[in-house]
């Protein structure tokens, strides 16, 4: 069988603070669109790529890194992402199935089973989707939010970088289990998305608030039930002055750190004593098991237009490091998604 | 009935930094040993004082301050103690029953029922242990490692403080559970105590490692499943580079911290992520259904030797100040014990 271009994202180099565009390279490889023999792996055609802050682990050099998903120079970076199955060597795929699972940055993979989380068995909703509400993100949101928040009625809860992939959900969450839920994020535009797009009760620009205690104090006069915490430093320390007693905090992430070669010291540790509160990291992986009773959730309420969802599309693969980087500064308006090719 | 001499220990300001001796002062009041008319109260005649680093937070004034039980300057501060009833108001106690509870570090005192936690039907054992072993530093073991600890055999538990009122239980609970347990304390003596006398499998002093972080993973090869907080501040930030996957950490306390006019960071936080660890606080009230639990569990154990326990006995109400303000720079060598009584 013939050769096809292969387009890639390379790692150029390990990357230290923020990532730039010059820390990866577009490069055309070929590939031949045929299973080795024998092979029970699957080969699929990448159509859409997630932008997600985590990635930023993966580009690092030395005792950050994350076992065997993180980045070589010289080699494609690799992430969530939506495929068509090209060939099979795997009795759960055939060809023709769209997929959703982690891949690499490039026109065409050679991935395995494993790699794959499910199948995709309902299309009347965009397939992007799969990269944020109802891919890895979504689950975050969910089990972050439902299973280590413990939701209840009338409680109240804060999330930040809340326009993000995750956050837009956990607000929405909150609201259909009737918390009130503020959120914070670092554009006016966000914060009006906020409020008018995904029900927030109250929405703050962080960046315009000096004294970041008082804001929370000023927005939850009682304390803060649930904290989603998307950010950590200083956010966190605020918010540790701001609970109540028995709080959760279901931690997913701190991407205000992952750019830092020294972290933020957090303060307020010991307010966890007083008040009883449950700091819990997680991994979305753990809880993949519950991706079924997710869709049953949430399928009925996107095609109710109970649930919403904004994207921020960046169209080829070329345009991928740009979106990447972007992430790590706010620039996105949502859920930052690479489309490399729609079918 | 005539009036008798009643001696307290005084507050004498508010204390920022470390407490010293001139922070209290010794003064000789007097006191009717009588219920007032239609009281429900109880009069106690305190025996045994306990001094615990949560008293530290008492003394402070202003946010830090715990609600009610915070000291005020010019009046006798409060603590956990055994006391005999001199004469009760309430139906559920009588002259002459030995009690432990919330007292006031003072001869006599008049407390609501609600101060004491329960009547001491036990008396073969020490009565001295209802401040420790048998009171509230035992169920803050108990009820941190068995209820938020969830141990399993095999795991490994580090603790800190480890020759503490609570952190020589905890020792001997983990290996009861068969879990390897290291301690780390603050002089020679208290390193010998943790290895020979509470059968911890290793133990160290932290004032001779200069590296903690490197300590740790010389102790914890395979990293740290259970870890006891009693300290907070650097040494938390150390042990978090030291996890195992799915490690719990139930904070009790932070005693590195209580003194201190600004909070040390804590930098690590994000390794509780990937980890997906459970750092809770918890408030030992919160647990004492469970003590006639603990008796049943611990009383046999104490008889047979099994379990044992290291005190500290400060002779005289008047010695009070100097035992208290010891426990904060660890002069103490086990639980420290101020006797007002025998009987």
């Amino acid at each position: 069988m013939a050769q096809v271009r292969n387009k890639q994202v390379i790692l150029s180099n390990y990357v230290t603070g923020f990532p730039t565009e010059s820390d990866f390279n577009i490069v055309e490889s070929t590939i031949t669109l045929e299973l080795p023999e024998g092979s029970n792996d699957v080969l699929i055609k990448n159509l859409y790529l997630s932008c997600d802050p985590y990635m930023r682990s993966l580009m690092s050099e030395g005792p950050a890194r994350k076992g065997s998903l993180s980045y070589t120079p010289g080699s494609p970076i690799g992430g969530y992402g939506v495929a068509k199955v090209i060939e099979s060597g795997h009795p759960n795929y055939k060809k023709g199935d769209i997929v959703w699972g982690f891949t690499k940055w490039e026109e065409y993979s050679l991935v395995s089973a494993a790699q794959i989380v499910t199948k995709i068995e309902n299309s009347d909703v965009p397939l992007s989707y799969y990269t944020g509400i109802l891919g890895m993100p979504g689950m975050t949101a969910y089990a972050g939010f439902f299973e280590l928040g413990s939701p209840k009625k009338g409680e109240t809860v804060f999330v930040s970088a809340a326009s993000g992939a995750v956050g837009q959900l956990v607000g929405q969450f909150a609201k259909l289990t009737g918390c009130y839920v503020v959120g914070s994020a670092g554009t006016k535009e966000k914060v009006d998305l906020l409020k008018n797009k995904f029900g927030y009760d109250e929405a703050f620009n962080y960046k315009e608030e000096p004294d970041l205690d008082a804001t929370l104090k000023r927005y939850f006069p009682e304390g803060i039930d649930i904290y989603f915490e998307n950010v950590g430093g200083k956010t966190l320390d605020a918010v540790l002055s701001n609970l109540k007693v028995h709080a959760r905090i279901p931690i997913c992430g701190m991407i205000s750190q992952y750019n830092l070669t020294e972290q933020e010291g957090v303060k307020n540790l010991s307010k966890l004593i007083y008040n009883r509160v449950r700091l819990q990291g997680f991994i979305v992986s753990d809880y993949y098991h519950l991706y079924p009773k997710y869709l049953e959730f949430l399928l009925p309420k996107i095609k109710e237009g109970k649930v919403v969802y904004v994207e921020d599309i960046a169209e080829g693969l070329e345009n991928g490091p740009t979106a990447l980087v972007g992430i790590f500064s706010g620039r996105n308006v949502g859920k930052q998604v690479v489309v490399v090719a729609r079918e």
